[in-house]
């Protein structure tokens, strides 16, 4: 027995459920965002400015994923979202069909964006195509600057670069320069933000891009 | 074709690849020492500490891993240690026959200690045994202090914890006393270090606990 076939029907399965949901969500109108990142680099904080600026601007659903527990879910709720936790119980990634399953019995014509944030891994949820149409990378300033470099298909594979805990810059040795740098050869097109949940900084123009992804139903 | 076989036949080839280094490195007696984190939690910064503080007390090899470039292995390496760099061009985490086939054409016996710095996952390197001695997580605090909640396997499955990092203490929201409570549901026997890389806080502690890895040739 080998690694590869399997691989490869793994990867053909997903992708036959991400095309089947992306569908739905294009005949919900509804705009998918995927966000990945490493743990700990921010997405829930960012999630949750985010719901406070848009509330009342758009229907927001959020699915959470997770190894393990509710919190980033019940984390969502307070800051006033409604969200569904996928607990993988080891899973190092969402696929197609653990979104699938968790918007079962959500009515996705009554939401205007979907924010999806995956498990905390910048490697194995790369290869997962979730029926977004968005996929945004979250680096955080603590990480050091080289990541782009030794994680370069986690860059390249994304839309968004959104580069938080920019409050922290002044305590570490993180030249920004050279992040943005190397994750533009990673992937030339990457549209990018800079943000600290902390301050506040940046998350306004985050929040306009995300507004601006609005789609009519198909 | 279903996932489940597959799995268990890599952890079972990988169990028997790693007992049988462990049998090579416990006749060589060397002991060995797998690190595992998220990415960017600073276990290259660590090494480059403790190459500089046991210098000349242990003969040190070390193993880097990384998805791309050999940048690791240069930081080890201009901090006065010998180094290997794995390049896993996406693979997501070390196995124990990377492990074997980087040390081809090193002579065991001339080391005393081999430090193995995994990819920067949390998830699935925690199952692959490297035939290390000693398994470590170094977490750092601008991850969250609820990240072995989240992410428990990598504490469950650990003997060390190295918090790092702890210079940002003043700037970011982190309980230290959560922190180890979590990590401690996770794994009640965890041994742990608080460290800065920035400070050299911590850095002394962690180097004794290595030296008396020490281990005499079976």
């Amino acid at each position: 027995m080998t690694e590869i076939p399997l691989q490869k029907s793994v990867f053909q399965r997903n992708q036959a459920q991400a095309d089947r949901i992306r569908r739905r969500f294009a005949q919900a109108g509804l705009a998918v965002v995927n966000l990945l990142s490493s743990p700990g680099a921010g997405k829930t904080s960012l999630l949750e400015q985010t719901a406070a600026r848009l509330a009342g601007r758009r229907r927001i659903f959020v699915v959470e994923g997770d190894l393990e527990t509710e919190r980033d879910a019940d984390r969502i709720r307070a800051a006033g979202l409604p969200a569904r936790q996928i607990q993988t119980h080891g899973a190092c990634h969402l696929d197609a069909e653990s979104i699938e399953q968790a918007l079962t019995d959500v009515d996705l014509n009554a939401y205007d964006l979907l924010l999806i944030e995956n498990i905390g891994n910048l490697i194995c949820p790369t290869g997962f195509d979730l029926g977004e149409d968005v996929r945004v990378v979250v680096a955080s300033t603590t990480e050091g600057d080289d990541k782009p470099h030794k994680y370069p298909e986690a860059y390249h594979a994304s839309d968004v670069c959104v580069l938080n805990k920019i409050d922290l810059l002044p305590y570490v040795p993180f030249r920004v320069e050279a992040f943005l740098a190397a994750a533009r050869r990673a992937n030339p097109g990457l549209v990018f933000f800079q943000t600290s949940c902390t301050t506040g900084e940046g998350i306004d123009a985050w929040c306009e891009y995300l507004c601006a992804l609005h789609r009519s139903p198909a």
